[in-house]
């Protein structure tokens, strides 16, 4: 039984993250922070947890006892937060976006900060870096936007189909986290779609720089906001530079993808949609169709809290210790 | 581990089923029938459930080989499939109205159908008959409504501190099922509240039947339809015949559901909303506040779906066949 | 043509003033204040109000000119504005809860607030005091759940059929305000249902306090947040002191809403539901169902920002100044 | 006063169109068909309209007598009337596709139907074509995914700017119209987001056949479901033949639409969104940013029942008789 810490665990992600490690047979919360909330049992803020018998503790980095730490914390915190567990000897998955890129000059641009503490890190997607993900003591949990994107894009740039895709993407309001702000009032979203940032997510330069890794390509992306509490669509839109056929692509995906616990590839007649994965560590591809105008649709849909984010964080944590991969990952989602 | 079939697997109550007892060590789903979808794999119905390797059966319930059965049919179906169980020696949970009235004339004029099989069931209100439960070979479900009002009100009846309760209830859409109808359209139910029978819902009878016999009182009952997929909010307006503290109402809860593992009965300064219960079989009690006019206010919140029909059916079968109460119903509720 | 000002108008009260006010064609809104937005085209807070030429400016109360101005202010600062206004001749129609009381001590306790300017005001629900207010020069406008209670309850008061009314109301959240907090989060809201304040809502004792005028009767009432934009649904339960029918509480409505514009008494095979309202100044009232417990169960349905608030802020003007009562009022609502 | 027939008045679209025509000081419904819900008040099925005296009436087509008539019909329906009504000197705006298209052959492909009974009609863009429209007898009014789609991207193709378009759509629900499918029912769409019919859906076509009479232009078209009553939101993915600014392309849509009096096109740091356009006959475009990889984002949001789809009808019917363009259509938006 190895202990958790989870450091900003008043937010949804560590919500999230106790509410799945909860039935671990080999890992234990031992620690929720929370500075504002130290002495109050976390059902305070996590009413679905009632059943749990934990209480928020602010605790300083320095002090943390865990063998490994979960950091839900915002950008820009994380990176002075991070070394120093990482110093300790504890293992660190950090949900922020300050250790994802390899490129800083790419991270420092598009989050406005100065990446003081820079460490090597491996980018937490285990479809792409499982074997690296083992050996790690320090994993970069991928953004939500990124998670679903690549996975639904990663096969076509692998084998260099295309050179332009554009990711139009539709996520549900929990992804702004647990701070009310205008933009997440309910008379704001519901029966409503935003778009937003339309050119400028700061997802999209994480989505760039991994798929670039892979092929040439150049990502577009644009986030719209749906009156949706959990979940991502991502709408892949592609022009592959070469004549396929639906069953091409749908073969190359599900070899692809043949031996991943977490991504179902669909059959011709399904579509994903969120509530096939709401609550769930899944990742549903489909689509596979192209147009008269040679314009293909690949389509993923996940739960950005947990597959795009909790969810992969303890499917990282369970390969770095060795555990069974979907260790108290494999509920099913709950539809309807 | 026992052999498990579902009758109407193709519904909603039958899909939670499904769901929740993929996770069961001691029991299996061996047969879901639908005889719409015979041949088909579940998933075809329930995108949620992909990674479950069953298909749809036609099976007559004369061929039915189980040791427990499910029958997750329409009021009136029911009477003519569960003797024919029950006379091969199946144990039979059935989730319809048909065997969950004493009063067989009171079902018939509710239900407007004549009870033509009727045979001995325990209510399978596990707080009320756990004993009579483990003894049963055909339990009755309850429904939704009268779950949740049942336990909102028990405690106060059973003290006879009650004559009168009204119980104001609020319903997701799922307790409608699976087959589409004017009702549950989105654009009837989304950004809408609708009253319906509001004196005349045959859940009314079904929980001053089963309330009566723990003290003389009179139900009224009003059912609200709002836009919520899952749940079921009961609020419980009552005048006591004597003067109560909160906090004399509160240890009465408290002390009432000491021992049940479902029942939540929250603090003073928490109150039960849906949220903290989705897809989870918890049922919260709170409020417990009386007024200057001496109305006196309970509530509770349960997943329909869940504690409302499905997952109160396998913890019936739980108590049944002796295995742990709470096994594969013990995940946490969906929040946000 | 009069001119017409609005102090607060950044909030919802205060948008949906200027968008019913668009079309009247004996006012106009020629100042819109807020202190934080002066300067800025309305449409950047109020985007529906894209094609009207107005921006918002900071003007003090002293400095106002108009001929009537809406206080769309927070309880506590509009007992500040409202005296300057009057002395200066303005006619005033406060939207807060400050000039709604007769009794200071009540006003005092329930909202925690020292009335330091009284004045007398009309409390300004047409269906009670249209006489009165074609006199006024301060209109107090009624609370949105006020409103609705009150017209579902007072025909059976004013009839002395009753004297206890329950009132079980569920809110949209716009009731709430435009400032974002934890509660109106979607991801609090969506899916859920919540109760709140069960038995000390400050709307209890304004209903009970106008409802007293017209018969002995104690109200008990219980507010619900419920994932709606708009409107407000009060299902009232009340034990009638003699035997009624349906028939005969129908036509009590019937009558005593007879010449009223903007009250529609349902038939007996409807419901007033959210949606025939949405948008619009109208009230619907139903239900007039009894149980065999003597249960009586009536129901009424409002826009909580149109009939609760702005519209009928606009219905007051129209009465002071001896307009057509529905000018500007009479748009149908928005179904679905 | 012209007299107006409606057939199929029971739909949303006949809704939407007696909602909208209450106000029009030139023009009134005297006939409302439905074969269905003959000799019923309208109000049974619209709940909206409760103050609005009018039956539903079974009148052939043939004896249809108005100066004009909206069919409101099921395509493959209209084809059969229309001719009829035609005839018989009755101008006609039909709302279904039997007549939108130049070329036949599209129509037969793709909605699997014969066109028995051709006819000359004007598409009733009035952004297109309002000088064509001012003369016809009867007017073909454009689907809803193509209103909002054409008028985000003709300004590019009109201007030889692009070559091929991505349009990704999200609809809300009513689009589907009033009859319950499984596809409607809340249960499925709430909460959710589903793609369908991703490089099939007949307004694909339409779209095309539309734009290519403005520039060589290939359309990409693929809709998604939305947990939304109303509206439907076009983002337009395209990469401009040659380079661009935001500020040109806005200039470019300025001047296009200058003389529009229901499109508005916004500045740079606002963005469409549906609640601004709610229960409105206004169109709202935005946008306009270019990314690192050369493509160009507009969007555009209309209320799919309104400009998508009666409101333009009435847009077209004032313009064939001279009306004020913008009679009866100018209440602004509902938000929130």
């Amino acid at each position: 039984m190895i202990e958790i810490g989870i450091i900003g665990a008043n937010g949804y992600t560590g919500g999230e993250l106790i509410r799945l490690l909860d039935k671990h047979p080999q890992a234990e919360v031992t620690i929720a922070t929370s500075r504002k909330l130290a002495g109050q049992p976390i059902y305070k803020v996590h009413p679905h947890l009632r059943n749990i018998d934990l209480e928020f503790k602010k605790v300083e980095p320095e002090d943390m006892e865990a063998d490994l730490v979960f950091t839900a914390t915002p950008h820009g915190a994380s990176m002075n937060i991070v070394p120093k567990l990482v110093e300790k000897g504890i293992k660190v998955i950090d949900l922020s976006g300050d250790y994802r890129f390899c490129d800083l000059d790419v991270y420092e641009k598009w989050y406005g900060l100065k990446q003081e503490h820079p460490l090597d890190a491996v980018y937490g997607l285990p479809e792409i870096y499982r074997e690296e993900i083992k050996k790690a003591n320090l994993v970069a949990n991928p953004g939500c936007f990124p998670t679903g994107a690549i996975l639904a894009s990663l096969p076509l740039v692998s084998e260099n189909l295309v050179d332009k895709v554009i990711i139009d993407a539709k996520t549900g309001v929990s992804g702004a986290g647990i701070k009310p702000n205008e933009t997440t009032m309910y008379t704001n979203v519901s029966d409503n779609v935003i778009p937003y940032l339309v050119t400028t997510h700061r997802h999209g330069p994480e989505i760039q720089e991994k798929l670039a890794k892979f092929g040439d390509v150049g990502v577009s992306f644009t986030p719209h906001l749906v009156p949706v509490i959990r979940g991502i669509l991502s709408t892949v839109h592609t022009f592959p530079i070469k004549d396929v056929t639906s069953k091409y692509v749908k073969d190359l995906y599900d070899n692809f993808y043949a031996e991943e616990p977490f991504v179902n590839v669909l059959d011709v007649d399904e579509i994903p949609r969120l509530s096939a994965v709401r609550g769930s560590n899944f990742c549903h591809i489909g689509g596979f169709q192209q147009d008269e105008n040679g314009r293909l649709v690949v389509i993923s849909s996940i739960d950005n809290m947990v597959k795009g984010a909790s969810g992969q964080a303890i499917h990282n944590m369970n390969i770095m210790y060795g555990f069974r991969e979907s260790e108290s990952l494999d509920n099913l989602g709950l539809h309807p």
